[in-house]
């Protein structure tokens, strides 16, 4: 083995609550366009997928009801809360230009 | 309205258990080579990938317990142990070619 360690080598964060909802978490901000896409190097908000998400993250609350530590359950919460509110510009948005 | 459908039209299933296991098998099913990767029509294995997927199922396993329908419980435990099997033939692959 060579000393040298690269990001490559590193384990991903696969069995992590916290990293899960931080993954969906900025998925849910490519969506609503708050972010850059990786991919495409651009913004781009997709109405549909960003509520997709927000919902995922509604449900998956849900079903770890009683089972989170207070700090993963506050982090979810916190998470869930800015989507929520950006998905709401977003949609108020897409309402105006809609009626104009 | 027009009367056609698209579909655009149809809303993304977020919010459901089953729906988002579902989704999270296919992309362990891509990292362990058993589906195309649909953006570049290719299968190709990612070891690192598959095993955060797996990882990530176990985790929800345990964070939903007990607040699971017995059929969503029963569609992650298949859901994972294909994954699993899979997952401990690729890794038997890599140490045969390691060794060699």
């Amino acid at each position: 083995m060579s000393g040298e360690r690269t990001a490559a080598d590193l384990p991903l964060p696969g069995g992590d609550f916290r990293m899960l909802v931080t993954r969906l978490s900025f998925q849910g901000m490519m969506s609503l366009g708050m972010l850059e896409n990786p991919l495409t190097g651009k913004k781009a908000s997709d109405e549909k997928s960003a509520r997709m998400i927000i919902d995922d993250l509604l449900m998956i609350r849900e079903k770890t009801s009683g089972n989170l530590e207070t700090e993963e359950a506050e982090h979810l919460n916190r998470v869930l809360e800015s989507l929520e509110v950006a998905w709401a510009e977003l949609d108020k948005g897409d309402s105006v230009a809609a009626e104009s």
